[in-house]
């Protein structure tokens, strides 16, 4: 690994992820105030990337970035584009699925969950069906969950939200997939991806990003009663993004300076190649990941190949080990995996997080080093429980 | 100024601040799981050195440091301690107040202003009559306004509160104070002290901090209703703060890691120290700033001498000169100040912000560059109008 940072384990979990040096480097940026006119212009800059990133040209389109976790981003959605008593689908593909329940709950909205089985995901057919049943205001798609590691169709579904309910706001929580998961904002017509700033993008966390489409923009202007957050309103971020973007100083909240150098870094080196090729490498590299779990007898929680994730792996282990067991012996080899999360089956499996710069940059040869290690940590463990 | 960072213009706004090399240095820290022992044992003591910086001892208190602006504290407040339809009484002594009470209207309070005229705040006298005139859940108190410099008397507002309207919650807004105003949070009986990180607590800005008593939590406990806000709800956050503080991993949303070590490292420097220190010599500074604008012929915005920030000093520039007259002239000598925020009297001042390392390391030099700036500044701006 060639880095300027101070020796550590490899983080290969599902986020945060490990950083390149110059992104880390953005972070110790000096004190800079938030409306002079270098820091506008970087701010400004980060914005135009965020366009790159989702693939999207229409002006129309509106990106966010905003200080806070990415579980912001929901309030954002439940406080600005859905009203008291008005519905919301939300597609189950596992834990986050019912966290944005509740919090579009906690803004007064009725959400009406459509569930999978842990580790798959609900059909087109079921959507169309559900969508048929009540008219929803919102459809709301986690691309991947990373407490399953389950990918959704969002390209598919959101076809079948146009040809069914058309006027319905396709969301995607994309905190798991941007960056790494394919997604065309604009070709595919969503109309909101929301995601954060420390997984695929790779930049420290501490930053809620959002892209929105003109027509989710329209529904906020349309709201029969104002946003029902004050941080989160889009009355009041709106104005500040477009100005930033247009280079002049604008006050709402203070910005969280040196994280927003840090994305202008990662994003700057992320949209200097071609988009497909990045997800092109991380669906390689998930390939090599799935073929090497495989080979070692393990199933995965995302069952379908179609519906597994290309920057995590959710992995089953053998019977009669928990993450305890394992876990220890990959730390002992220089590598993180993350436990379970999946409440119902935390304790059977753990996660692998295969994404940013630990799958762009060969020479950190991080991914084959942590397949190495979790074949003998697996081992090892077996042997300490006589298996 | 002895530092390893680049060389750039000394940024003496009220927020953000200059930086410690060591606290910027840990802005780069390398990547790590939000749920590692290291993590946690990091946090769980940034969660300990609050109540240091508090000066409380009440295990009652609870500390809470949130991914987001200064702003989201005031969601905190107005959607867990107060419910639809109860009353708070909002002291207004600038630009903070009227955004402190939109914030509580957004959420259903009845927020009521007790404002006092530009660069003054609300008697002793007039509090207590208007806690007389209706029950109010809160009282909300601007310690410090960005906007005017005004400093409130919180210690003695508290007493007035306790004797009159003893129920009702102390909420001091103290973005601008914390870190340099002196704040006895068990000794003074306040309530809620919300603060961001990156005034006089010196880390760079992306996180929202607050102290609440245990009457704050026990109101918050008793509520009627459910919290109205989701990422901003106490049910969320306190039992990830109990846990980090317990050492114990916890998970509700992404902490912002590196943010958090930079806290960290700043509030283990600055309670390595008596506090009362600290507030010593902020106030001489402060004498030192404003007599050197005293010197000048110059006016201050806060024009009593005990209603006067010690951190920071709004100035009336000489009439016929706005701040683009005179802020690039202080930019040119390397000193960056802010340019009025109040939007009655934006074009007529401008703010000085002293606080921090540039108050606490004398080696800087910065606040006596920054008076001769600002002399040599207005003597060429005044000559460039032929005043």
């Amino acid at each position: 690994m060639s880095s300027s940072q101070a020796p550590h384990s490899t983080l290969l979990i599902p986020g945060p992820i490990e950083f390149d040096d110059a992104v880390l480097q953005s972070m110790a940026h000096y004190a800079e105030s938030h409306v002079s006119p270098a820091f506008v212009k970087v701010f400004g800059e980060t914005l135009t990337l965020l366009r790159r990133l989702f693939q999207s040209t229409n002006p129309a389109a509106q990106p966010f970035v905003i200080s806070g976790s990415g579980t912001l981003g929901w309030d954002v959605v439940a406080s600005n584009l859905i009203e008291k008593g008005e519905n919301a689908l939300v597609l189950h593909t596992g834990y986050f699925a019912d966290s944005f329940a509740t919090c579009l709950e906690t803004y007064g909205a009725n959400a009406t969950q459509l569930k999978a089985p842990i580790g798959d995901r609900p059909s087109l057919e079921q959507i169309e069906q559900a969508l048929k049943e009540k008219p929803y205001k919102i459809i709301t798609i986690t691309h991947v969950d990373t407490s399953t590691g389950v990918l959704s169709d969002i390209k598919h579904v959101t076809e079948v939200v146009r040809r069914v309910s058309p006027e319905t706001l396709v969301v995607v929580d994309g905190v798991c997939s941007v960056g790494c998961e394919e997604i065309a904002f604009d070709e595919w017509d969503l109309d909101v991806v929301l995601t954060a700033s420390q997984k695929a993008i790779g930049c420290p966390p501490g930053l809620s990003i959002l892209m929105m489409s003109g027509r989710a923009i329209d529904r906020f202007k349309s709201r029969q009663t104002p946003p029902s957050s004050y941080f989160a309103s889009l009355a009041n971020w709106m104005p500040i993004m477009q100005n930033y973007e247009n280079n002049k100083p604008s006050y709402f909240a203070t910005p969280p300076t040196q994280l927003i150098h840090a994305l202008h870094t990662t994003l700057a080196q992320i949209t200097a190649r071609p988009m497909a090729e990045r997800f092109a490498i991380h669906t390689q590299t998930s390939d090599r990941v799935k073929a090497a779990v495989a080979e070692l007898g393990l199933s995965q929680l995302a069952a379908q190949p179609e519906a597994q994730a290309h920057a995590m792996t959710a992995i089953y282990l053998p019977e009669g080990l928990t993450p305890p067991d394992v876990l220890p012996g990959l730390l002992k080899r220089g590598v993180i995996f993350a436990a379970g999360l999946h409440k119902e089956v935390a304790t059977r499996y753990i996660r692998f997080g295969h994404m940013g710069v630990s799958v762009t940059d060969p020479a950190r040869n991080d991914i084959d080093k942590a397949i190495a290690a979790l074949k003998e940590a697996l081992t090892e463990a077996k042997q300490a429980k006589g298996l």
